[in-house]
């Protein structure tokens, strides 16, 4: 089955009737509006970050997302503990290394993260240089299971020899905060729902954006683009995605 | 007097008189949306977190809002602390529990939070069932003098023999994360103005849900909800609470 | 050359084509419309608080701010780190001491900061009376050499003899919270692109208040407020500085 906006939208259908739970262990600055996100698309967040908490509120949840802003002790503490309870219950795990450009610590974190193989991780172009400094991901410890985002002006998801290419977004996602963070949350939402990890991923940023795309057209700058953003995620309808969806497959990935 | 519109309009315009400061405890999430309540309310909200400083902050607040959310160290050994300088400088205290239904151990320390005779202590169904299994409020440790709320399609508020039921709202609310939250932050603002609990309680969340209802009406989803529903709050006249109110008066309410 | 319209379009301007980073200590309410102002003005946010990375950040940033708001141990033991590599790299430094009046500690803790020369001070009213209690900033250890910011119904801006007044606002900035914060931000954005401090602090407070105004009359209340605001600011036109700055120099400060 290729990757169609009919794909797209059923499994948006089945995020909308599960509403699944999905756990954020994620920056302060985005927490607010992550939370938002996920209740537009009809999930259900939770935030809790403390240690001694984590593993029941992972037990409890479909997903786990795994953010690195504002990495703090409290999140070094928590984030394995998190992981641990991802896996023990079989819960896909998105990781979101935010800013290990900027950080060496966080860089070298970031990278023993990925060892654990989770379902999903989302670059953008200076983190992707940053962790994977050849270039190639095949050079570094991302295990081949994994799902790869990486985001720009294309974002380009790939696991194993398996590539598409989507092309939605709008320029304002630049000039609002979390909107990066956000869109990881949205991808557990979707890896709760949609078993194959490359559709859920590409499903979710291809709502995601299209919903950017929409609120885009509504406003008149960054401060009136979040409410038209969070009412077009909510709104959104198979129209939408399939008037607007733009994905391309790629099969010859790790060589171009 | 009974509970009517004259009566929720009376304590509002006291809050915008007299601009009562809120000591908040509250969640990483709800931080930013709940200040913006409170000052759209006319209150003026406070957030600090640190023991070292929590009990100067209480001393020079009018009311104490302590919400579970996000609870980690530095909150659980904040909370008594602020909760014991409440008590001596005879602030009215506000308890919400968020989440116990998802954390054994936030569940106990709720518990042990009750026996010290909060206010208002504001439950959803699931959290209610978590910290009263027996369903019946007289076994737990909540003293007969503290304002119960329990929230849902009805919100049901209780004091002693006395329940006022509830109806307004918007469905809205639930895809807007941290509304509960700020709607504790509006008890507590309330609280501090209307001598009464139980009238204080009822006349908050009366305003809180019929601003909810106007913002309803203007918005196109939960984004655009948010702007309109702290517009609403800020502009909220007698006459909107006079055609809107919706509270009756049950007498049985331990037995119901 | 004097304190013009045309001095605060060309900060600004340079704002736009630098896109300056600016790391933020700052509290948990502020951070995501800190975040939101500076990515609409033109800034890049950074966020992170850990002593372990918050050198790191800084060292990659082009200007420091120093918010006191939610002070709690991490930021204190970050504040130093952070204070001492902007020192070190040559990046300007702003300090808001948030709620001094409200804790002896935290008034305590911002003296001791005052002395580390700080390139910008911003107090409200209630601040600059808890720090500076003889009213006379001469006898306090703020360095000659750092900017002063009052706050108030006028904004006043002191730098050794000069001082300019400035009169833009709107009144639904103090129903919005973080708003104070958020220009803190601001102040450190143009300080990283303007020289001058003194016409650094009064380009930034301008640029941010008459936006202010254009939103205020847009908008129905505090709600509707802060979208119509991050608007002005993105699109804010020399046209619209040109029009509204009130902003006149005194020569006589310490005296008046």
């Amino acid at each position: 089955m290729a990757f169609e906006a009919d794909r797209v939208l059923k499994a948006l259908e089945r995020l909308r009737a599960d509403t699944p739970r999905v756990h954020c262990i994620t920056n302060g600055v985005a927490q607010g509006f992550t939370a938002n996100v996920l209740l537009a698309l009809g999930a259900v967040p939770s935030m809790t970050l403390s240690p001694e908490e984590i593993q029941d509120f992972v037990w409890g949840a479909d997903a786990l997302l795994v953010n690195l802003g504002t990495l703090d002790e409290e999140r070094r503490r928590s984030i394995p503990l998190a992981m641990e309870a991802a896996r023990a219950a079989g819960r896909p795990c998105v990781v979101d290394p935010v800013f290990v450009n900027r950080s060496r610590l966080r860089c070298a974190y970031a990278r023993e993260l990925l060892q654990q193989g989770p379902s999903i991780v989302k670059v953008n172009q200076a983190e992707h240089k940053a962790l994977f400094p050849l270039h190639d991901p095949q050079t570094t410890d991302l295990p081949n299971d994994s799902t790869l985002i990486v985001t720009g002006l294309q974002d380009r998801v790939e696991r194993g020899q398996e590539c598409l290419v989507l092309e939605n977004g709008s320029p304002l996602f630049a000039r609002v905060t979390a909107t990066g963070c956000a869109a990881g949350a949205c991808l557990a939402a979707f890896a709760a729902v949609e078993e194959n990890p490359l559709y859920a991923a590409a499903a979710a940023l291809s709502v995601f954006n299209i919903a950017g795309e929409l609120a885009g057209q509504k406003s008149e700058g960054p401060g009136s683009f979040v409410p038209a953003f969070l009412d077009a995620l909510h709104n959104l309808s198979g129209k939408d995605i399939d008037e607007r969806l733009k994905a391309t497959t790629e099969t010859s990935r790790r060589v171009s």
